[in-house]
């Protein structure tokens, strides 16, 4: 029986909860056993970039990231939604050309950088985004090296190309489901549905990938390592996987997606947790997730480093603190 | 007894609703009698910039808008949500100058340009935004009218100052309720707090002005005209509000606001329609407008101006067609 999404989030203007977000979230471990869940732990989603270090397993597992001598930071950087800042661009780039490959053999489109600085000076130097600066160039370069490595032909993105073939059989794999279809994402590859349990299962599988010896396992557990160790190359300064993975008290990954996604592999515990705000809003993810990890005990909520997604201020274009983001309080109450 | 909101409009990708909106919305007339409604009619709000046309009541009913020869562009603007082009900027910029006034006296914070060349040429230029192109500015502008013609004090966004509280005044007549409370809008301005069928009936009672002969009403009916001659100065080239008042079979006024708020108003008809997302979502709030507006032949669903809100399509950074918003169908079909 489908449940209806839960309420999650409130935005707080003066004496209203002006805005409200429900959505699913679950908390799961390897063998699929929910343990905690809010909403439809049934509901059928598309992970959108939660679903990323899935899509990095072949690149891994096929033993094309050690052909091509992929570094944990590159491996962290196929697995991100950076904000194009020049640790991101540089990185791409300089990947592409031990590839020798340039810019025009990406398929994920060109997309300005979200990096403050950088989108000014392009503004006044009169340049043009390019698709190395889209927050998935890191991911494509992932699937250009694999490509290479299979000898495939260069339209990645398609389907019906091994590259997407073998991200499909690693996401049914992972999440143990057969997936019921497919979007295309933002970046044109394709992001395969699968359920909220099934999300977050696949991301306890992630968490506990360091305790297996296949060769899948292995790859996944290189790929939460490199997450683990590179925070910056996943997202950037400023944002909220890369504050909150620094701000955990114990190692974990974090990964945003559109439409209000987001994702945690705690391998300490062998947990992982999915989420998704019904109504695709960031800003909810970001709070929702916090939340859930303070619950856990492994974010902080007196930390001003968690406090900017569990609890941030809202202020005006005068400055003035008009309201607060605010978790829901069963979403914080232990169970 | 509370009503749930109400699902109305959905974002598709592939197979899927990838994400929903839900929330409030109330077609009534100005006796406040419902003759529709979706999700929880008597639902607490805060209808943001919606309230605009309320909040420029008193500038006009007080005489102050015949005093220093405010012409109906310049209600319009004092209505508006605009996006800081050029047109806006020079108008408000005058408006001020004849004030004997200029951007130092506005209190609603500088807010960047949304108007894409504007936007390139101030970054070009190194310029910063000033509270000139706060999307706020001709409320503003107004705001300062009244003050002058009252002799009253510069502060004039705080709420015991004789322009709030002539706004308040303005805001529980037309409701026809007493205020719950106000919160503290993004221009610092109070933004007063009432029900959603309150707000309907506002609208209606703006839709049925030009009927009726009292100073409130006449004021009002002079807004409504000001607002339908001038959509392009009630937001701008590209904005929802603008495009869909120039998209009417028959003059509408049209208003959106922050959080998923959108109103209307139906001279014709003699109705007011009032609309919250429960998110805040503005892609759901421009969609449910519309929706209704198509519902009631205000609309015709087969212009391409109306599909750009009723029925858009999604394009990734490639250009490729990946999903559509669509509106609930119980939104569409007829009652």
């Amino acid at each position: 029986m489908s449940r209806s999404p839960h309420p999650l989030v409130e935005i707080h203007r003066g004496p209203l909860a002006e805005s409200v977000h429900a959505g699913h979230a679950v908390i799961c471990d390897d063998t699929g056993a929910v343990h905690q869940a809010w909403g439809d732990p049934d509901a059928v989603v598309l992970p959108r970039s939660s679903a990323k270090m899935i899509q990095a397993l072949p690149l891994v597992a096929s033993g094309a990231a050690d052909a091509f001598g992929i570094d944990p930071r590159r491996l962290a950087l196929a697995c991100a939604s950076h904000q194009g800042a020049p640790i991101h661009v540089d990185a791409v780039n300089a990947w592409l050309a031990e590839l020798g490959l340039d810019d025009d053999a990406l398929r994920c489109g060109a997309q300005g950088t979200r990096d403050p600085d950088l989108k000014l000076a392009m503004i006044r130097a009169g340049e043009s985004p390019c698709q190395v600066h889209n927050n998935c160039s890191g991911k494509h370069a992932g699937f250009l090296t694999l490509t290479k490595h299979l000898g495939a032909g260069p339209e990645y993105v398609e389907p019906d190309h091994p590259v997407q073939r073998a991200c499909l059989e690693a996401f049914e794999t992972v999440t143990d489901e057969v997936s019921p279809g497919f979007g295309i994402d933002g970046c044109s590859a394709p992001n395969f549905a699968g359920s909220m349990t099934g999300m977050a299962r696949a991301m306890a599988w992630f968490a506990t990938a360091h305790t297996r010896d296949d060769a899948l396992s292995k790859a996944a557990a290189r790929l939460v390592e490199a997450m683990i160790a590179h925070p910056e190359m996943v997202a950037g300064e400023g944002r909220a996987c890369t504050r909150l993975m620094r701000a955990a008290r114990e190692p974990v990954a974090l990964k945003t997606g559109a439409e209000g996604f987001f994702i945690a592999i705690l391998p300490q515990r062998g947990l992982g947790v999915a989420l998704k705000i019904t109504d695709g809003a960031t800003r909810a993810a970001e709070c929702t997730i916090a939340a859930i990890l303070v619950r856990l005990g492994v974010l902080n909520a007196a930390d001003p480093e968690v406090k900017a997604f569990l609890n941030p201020e809202i202020r005006n274009w005068r400055g003035l603190l008009t309201g607060e983001i605010r978790p829901s309080t069963d979403l914080l109450k232990l169970a």
